[in-house]
């Protein structure tokens, strides 16, 4: 019987939000941003096992946050690496006694809004697909940045995540991309869609945003305080 | 001395929503959704005239929002047609005693947050420009829908409203789009695009996001009731 594992992202350094606090441990509504996504997680019945990557400067924090909370199914806390994907890669070989056919859900932090019923798809249909990717369609015209050339939205999705896969897929598309000298990827499908493996597309939703900028933490207060 | 015109659209039927209401004239904290666009434009001292653009049925309905809220700068409504480039169409057409050189900006009523920035840099930046988009960056990650193939970010933009162009220019975009039986536009920029002309970007904001799911009327609403 395969575990279904959360690897919950927050080392970022909020660069893009000029401010001292990384974003993910910003208090909104008196809680820290990190705490909303590990929250529903570790309140969803079908998850086993969660683990967040963070910086070293960022471990006490992080204990605090999971302490103060009783976050229970929080096992360890993995210190990530320079990038995204060092940090997802740091992550993925951090999970002690883990087995192949885990199920290893891929969640920033940055996300709060993250919902039960996202989990639920994510597990649903990598049990049978192997590998997740959480999408919307785009509902603002695109244009090319250079030129005004309009791009057919329709032909394109947002991604989101979390992105779930197979422990053995996902180690496989970190260590094919770092052989090709891939060291940035913004994502982890599109890693493991290099590897010419069909991944299965979930709907997810538009309150499951990415908090990026200061608009982003005005809607997100406005929503939590409601 | 050219006039700030904005034409308003309020003609969509909002069938991406399920519901009876078309989503302009839903109650958002006790006001109809058009409401918040129109009250913003009519209270910027740059505007100097506006139009609503809306179908027969609601004819009734948008002149009570104006009355009732005492918009006193709309000078007319204007009946549109069977798409949004029609409506646009019959807007600027039905617009009196305009102009070639007046500025006319362009706005989805759906779009409720628009600001007063958003509008002053519209009509700054069209002043010199004599036609401006408003844009913002992309902040998720972006697959084809076909094939989880990804789409660089950074060479893309999302397009809000409102857009803002002299008049003769839009009204001959929209002239030449019928002649070459382009009749689907999702936005006017596309269409001035197609002229050649050199168009100015300007800064949006992400609360002037455009509602579309309930999602976004969930969003809207925790906003407004802050």
């Amino acid at each position: 019987m395969s575990k279904n594992i959360a690897l919950i992202l927050a080392a970022g350094i909020g660069s893009r939000m000029n401010n001292d606090t990384p974003k993910q441990f910003m208090l909104i509504d008196g809680k820290p941003l990190l705490f909303y996504s590990l929250s529903t997680f570790n309140n969803h019945d079908q998850i086993d096992e969660i683990y967040v990557v963070t910086n070293i400067e960022n471990l006490s924090t992080v204990r605090g946050i999971i302490r103060d909370n009783n976050l229970k199914k929080v096992r360890d806390i993995i210190i990530g690496g320079k990038t995204r994907q060092e940090s997802v890669y740091n992550g993925l070989k951090g999970i002690p006694n883990v087995s192949l056919e885990d199920i290893i859900l891929i969640h920033d932090s940055a996300r709060p809004l993250v919902t039960k019923e996202i989990i639920d798809r994510n597990i649903d249909a990598c049990l049978t697909y192997n590998a997740v990717n959480t999408v919307i369609p785009v509902t603002d015209s695109l244009i090319e940045s250079e030129g005004n050339e309009s791009v057919d939205r329709n032909k394109v999705l947002a991604v989101q995540t979390p992105q779930t896969f197979r422990y053995d897929l996902i180690l496989k598309a970190h260590e094919e991309a770092l052989k090709e000298n891939i060291t940035n990827a913004g994502d982890d499908a599109s890693l493991v869609s290099r590897l010419n493996v069909n991944i299965k597309q979930v709907q997810g939703n538009k309150l499951n945003f990415k908090v990026t900028t200061m608009e982003d933490l005005i809607i997100l207060k406005a929503i939590l305080e409601r």
